[in-house]
């Protein structure tokens, strides 16, 4: 399916686990497009409007622990995703490229198929289907952050904070999510840049820069 | 597609449209459940649960102006419709069905086909699609309060109070709603009874009490 949706060249989206070091990337695009002069949209999934962000506090805040007053169960937790998806392609993304802005997303549909699909279980003919229905594109260039699992969780354990709804889960749902991202990516890797992020830092960010500019003058 | 979902036979679902009579109809048919010595659990959509009823506020609280800060897109309601049900069928529906008791429900996914599909235009069968892969299952007695739109508009105005997003829109919205609900009884005769709502309100009564107690011996 994924192959006959239409790429938005100035749609760039950041995919990754968790401790991979997104934020440090995401400055890292950011930076290089603006060099380039390009006008930027920076934002985020789920999120990115009002209502998106009340449906991604509902995803995150949520309990997943069957003894709960109320666990949000599989398919509601994707419908919520992919709702704030719809308000975050109409109201923010088609916007802007219509424009002619560039958009940075960290996340996007391809976290969808990585955490709702393969960590979760759900069908991926379903995930598709609303991928077509909801947004009917793809971006021009995706940044996966690859990030062996237990490093990925090291770094965010030093971080310190309190988890969240996804954070709190095991590793053998990080290891599914990991393997939903080297599916993407595998089914179409002329969209994808793969970056070593269990590479020290001033590394990943130079993988980034290279990645990124190496797209924009294929773009040019 | 419908034809091929079973039906759940101690679930009784209510739909109609505004100024239709629901929550004496509601009431009628509680009270013939109850005489009839079943365990009954009575609920509403959307919601019917915390996270559900966070979604329905959300529904019914949006904008539908383009001119607003945020519109809410049809796509993302009928998506948070669909969610909020597969919280309301995981954690009230199915749990009351297996213990073996009656379930009425103010709306459920009938009035989706008619609100978002007939009166937003949304594809069909992408609602037939959520309706077996959230749902999977159809109400065993559907009773469709039918009023004309414009005696229940009448009625609602009457009825004074504030009205929420959905009972702001306009005439020719609620004729196509109206014609989502004929076209589903129309699809599924054997499990609708069609109430005629534009009756006093004493004599609808005694339709939805017939209309329950014939149903009730053909179960026995």
């Amino acid at each position: 399916m994924n192959d006959v949706l239409p790429r938005r060249a100035r749609l760039i989206t950041l995919e990754g686990g968790e401790g991979a070091g997104k934020s440090t990337a995401l400055a890292t695009v950011r930076d290089c497009l603006q060099a380039d002069g390009a006008n930027l949209v920076v934002s985020r999934e789920p999120g990115g409007t009002p209502l998106a962000e009340q449906l991604r506090a509902m995803v995150l805040h949520a309990s997943r622990q069957d003894d709960a007053d109320e666990r949000l169960h599989p398919s509601a937790e994707l419908l919520m995703v992919f709702a704030a998806r719809a308000q975050h392609v109409a109201e923010v993304i088609e916007p802007a490229l219509a424009r002619g802005d560039w958009v940075l997303c960290d996340r996007f549909t391809d976290s969808s198929f990585a955490y709702q699909g393969a960590g979760r279980g759900l069908d991926m003919a379903w995930l598709a289907d609303l991928e077509r229905r909801v947004v009917g594109f793809l971006p021009g260039l995706t940044l996966w952050l690859d990030v062996p699992v237990a490093l990925g969780r090291a770094r965010v354990q030093r971080r310190g904070g309190v988890p969240d709804a996804i954070e709190r889960e095991q590793d053998d749902f990080f290891e599914r999510v990991h393997g939903g991202f080297a599916a993407r990516m595998a089914a179409d890797p002329q969209r994808f840049a793969r970056i070593d992020a269990s590479l020290p830092l001033a590394q990943m960010v130079e993988q980034v820069q290279r990645a990124v500019t190496s797209y924009l003058q294929q773009v040019a």
